[in-house]
């Protein structure tokens, strides 16, 4: 398919990555909105979310909301895998397809860390927000670099993937790669039953049950439940290539911020060295990123707070899908960009 | 593969079913424990759940728990498509396989009404009580034949199936047919990759979110988590038949005790109809017969009680896997037993 590009390339030239692999020209997609000034003060630091483009982050952006492109230099930074970012399907020959290399969340952030720093010349940074595989990448960024990051707002996110959220990902893997076509990562055509599939199994996921059982589905415009089954879930996974989902949801069941020779591990003590201002915000009835995984880590950061998105739309309160969560959400972060 | 028989059958001989298609020789598959007493008063009714065979009910059968085998006569009844009951798998060509007729909850309970009396000639039950879909069973016994059952107890079961709950199922069958040895369900071999995909979707909606968080599977005996996910799962599932499991999906995902003439639909009505009294136990952590459903039903039934099973085992609570959740549902029994 053609796609219009819409988004800028930093190039990372040859890259080791964390688990000793390379990429031999690794590229970071971004995209940004608004003027830096010349402090370089004005920064918004906003990664991309599991299998988000870059233009999936806009919703969150405009004229008088919080991300205001007349106040702030946003910066959109791609995930590793996106499809836009170094990724399975657009990554040369020999490391394409099924030999893309495992990317961890630490080697997310430090090649972006690259593009602030090397490429835009920029040493502070007044928020890094994100969504759900953006939180953690938010959470990533404000243990590895304390001085840099004055604030973080991860939504539907954790610093590290639960349990239950691994199992939750080990079933949308073997939905998709349960389909022959997919054939070790090595097919021809994307397989489109396998990800079909995928998005089956997510349905029942992204969503909370009383959303399902109020039929909020109509407030998106869809017509029936196998509508909505079809026209957003199947539609929005038949636009990605399987290997890259495959590639975000090893990232994902792997994420964690002390994942790295920072912390070795010890999640306790990469939380504690979170110095930023932070406001957590966890959907109220997110399945698989849950509030009290995000109460246990606000004991451990020394400058949070608990936000809960008050909404029955499950992990996708945090999607911009309705007018209702996206106020909430950017009135949070109206309230944390104006605190110090 | 071979199995010992450890069950009975009885034969309808030819069945019209509810949507018009017809059964050459219905079966259910029963088991009974006690004697039936010479008033015909010491009856309890135990329907099967999803893919369960018959054995897979007895750990809540015992000298002195509630279904204790000396003071009642316990009737295990089999759910069509368990495998044992008519099944794509164990009905004779051509309504084999992938011709199987779409069974709904208001077939299985009719017939097993049939079982009882006409086999049996019992007039009273003192209790119909399962699991699941068991406890959907439970209640369209409850609203089909109001004068004959005394108590129900459906845990983890809701009267109707919830949207959010089809959403779910959407996803299960959908990973199992992505495998293309399913063929439409005219495979010649059970189509394992398909059922291993299944199974790994399934494990993340069993079992809560702490469960895992707590690595509750440690007191099942398996070694780490991958090893749940095979050793329990996917070992669980390889044992069914892969059209089977498609066929009760279909009754479950279809399953409303007002879907059928005496309702028509009015699901009020079908619950204002059970006049037994009534303990409604809903795991509190459940993902998918959720809390809230029952509340809601609980509303319409003139003699109900909600009983909240205080787990963090999600919808297996109620399969006799802790000894916690067993004592507590044993416990409601004898109340519910005792009480008139």
């Amino acid at each position: 398919m053609t796609k219009k590009i819409d988004y800028e390339i930093f190039s990372l030239g040859k890259t080791v990555l964390q688990n000793g692999e390379t990429l031999p020209d690794a590229k970071i997609a971004y995209k940004t909105y608004g003027k830096l000034n010349d402090e370089k003060n004005n920064v918004i630091v906003y990664p991309t979310w599991y299998s988000g483009f870059c233009s999936d982050n806009e919703w969150l952006i405009a004229e008088g909301m919080a991300l205001d492109p007349n106040n702030y230099f946003i910066i959109i930074v791609c995930a590793l895998g996106n499809g836009q970012s170094s990724s399975p399907s657009n990554t040369a020959e020999p490391y394409n397809q099924a030999r893309f290399p495992s990317i961890t969340l630490y080697d997310n952030v430090v090649l972006q860390h690259r593009l602030i720093t090397e490429h835009f010349g920029i040493k502070k940074i007044k928020l890094v927000v994100g969504w759900s595989m953006g939180a953690q990448q938010a959470y990533q960024w404000g243990c590895l670099y304390p001085e840099m990051v004055e604030r973080i707002a991860p939504f539907c996110g954790s610093a590290k993937t639960a349990p239950h959220n691994f199992v939750f990902l080990e079933g949308i893997k073997a939905a998709l790669t349960a389909d022959d076509a997919w054939n070790n990562g090595w097919y021809q055509k994307n397989p489109t039953k396998g990800l079909r599939s995928l998005a089956r199994v997510y349905a029942g996921w992204g969503f909370s049950q009383p959303f399902y059982r109020h039929e909020l589905w109509k407030e998106l415009g869809f017509s029936s439940l196998e509508d909505f089954l079809v026209g957003f879930w199947e539609k929005f996974f038949l636009l990605r290539d399987a290997n890259n989902l495959l590639a975000m949801i090893w990232t994902w069941q792997n994420a964690d911020i002390s994942d790295n020779p920072l912390f070795n591990g010890n999640v306790i003590k990469a939380l504690n060295a979170i110095k930023a201002k932070v406001f957590v915000m966890p959907g109220e009835t997110d399945l698989y990123f849950r509030v009290a995984d995000n109460e246990w880590e606000i004991k451990h950061m020394p400058n949070a707070e608990l936000r809960i998105i008050p909404s029955i739309w499950g992990h996708f309160a945090g999607d911009g899908l309705n007018p209702i969560d996206t106020e909430w959400i950017d009135n949070n972060l109206k309230e944390l960009l104006a605190s110090t």
